[in-house]
């Protein structure tokens, strides 16, 4: 399609770059912008660069911040022996939001993934085990997505880091099983006999909320 | 949701003023230009700003353009004595992108919708009565969308045109009708009675492509 004007075609084809946005929609975000007061488009456009330019991983966790060590890494009060390893930035937001969690955290940027040729070296794997060897850890949590690449990730950090000559930190990984409010009937098999293999006693339970 | 970063949260809340892009859309966004080159944050947020700030209104038709006239009010070998009357830019592309429509544009900028508290005083349409005072117009077709607010413009701009006491144009309306591809079972009975009462000969048809 022809846009009847250089600076549509542009901010169109911008705009379309992003991933889940066409051009129909970049039309139609392009066109919404013009209604509005000239302020939104300038702070909106600004925002972005700002964002791009400024924004810091914190050294330590790779986190991002806007500072070198992120509020998490640089609070005393949370448990620095205690690491929960996740694949990126919205695991840390979303174990966070709990609030049931009050250690640190290693985010590594992604996952193993020999189908989309990331491979351990593309994560921050190294950096984790620098942490294991500079720092007494207590205790690694394994937060990672319960899929193939989550699954791969997983074994290679639990073959690597029991291997480390320097202090073994327990190894443990988050609970799979029935989500909370979901029927049993609709759960598939694995996740089922994952529950049921991992019980707990009652008592525990119930002192949870 | 707490966010880690204050750039971050600004340019959430700039992505998120967006229509239909909530905070959780505007976080994958973000997080999605942070693993692109830094070129392509900055050329989008340029793009953004040079396009509200740069983009004109066609003095004639009101359609956006980068000029003071657009390039279709000021190509001779448009017929500027037929005058389509659409609702916004994309109706103008949807018409052009079908090769079919020789004349020139008027875009009102809307409709008039008592509900949303758009009035005629809110649109163009002084500026079209002032281009059918001034220049000879054959024939303006109105071209709005068949909604209740479509109808509603369609006859206050057909009560205020004909009674214009200058030179009167032919007031036409585009047709209503089975969509071409469309199964007759499925189309509705209002559009279906007007694709009746609207019966064109099978020969002008078959000269359509």
């Amino acid at each position: 399609m022809e846009y009847p004007s250089k600076l549509l075609t542009e901010v169109i084809e911008e705009i379309a770059k992003l991933p889940g946005i066409g051009k129909r929609t970049a039309l139609r975000l392009a066109l919404h912008l013009l209604k509005q007061p000239v302020e939104q488009s300038q702070n909106l456009g600004q925002a972005i660069q700002k964002f791009r330019t400024g924004i810091k991983h914190c050294r330590i966790c790779h986190n991002i911040s806007d500072k070198e060590v992120c509020d998490i890494c640089s609070n005393p009060v949370r448990n620095h022996q205690l690491i929960c390893v996740v694949e990126d930035i919205r695991d840390v937001m979303a174990i966070e939001s709990t609030g049931e969690f009050k250690g640190v955290y290693h985010v590594l940027g992604g996952l193993i993934s020999p189908l989309e040729g990331v491979g351990p070296s593309d994560l921050t794997i190294d950096k984790l085990i620098q942490r294991l060897q500079n720092e007494n850890v207590d205790e690694i949590v394994l937060a990672l997505s319960s899929t193939v690449d989550g699954d791969t990730t997983n074994f290679y950090l639990y073959r690597k880091i029991s291997n480390l000559p320097v202090h073994q930190p327990k190894i443990s990984i988050i609970a799979r099983g029935i989500s909370i409010g979901e029927e049993l009937e609709y759960a598939d098999e694995v996740t089922l006999a994952r529950s049921i293999l991992n019980r707990i006693p009652f008592e525990k339970s119930i002192k949870q909320k």
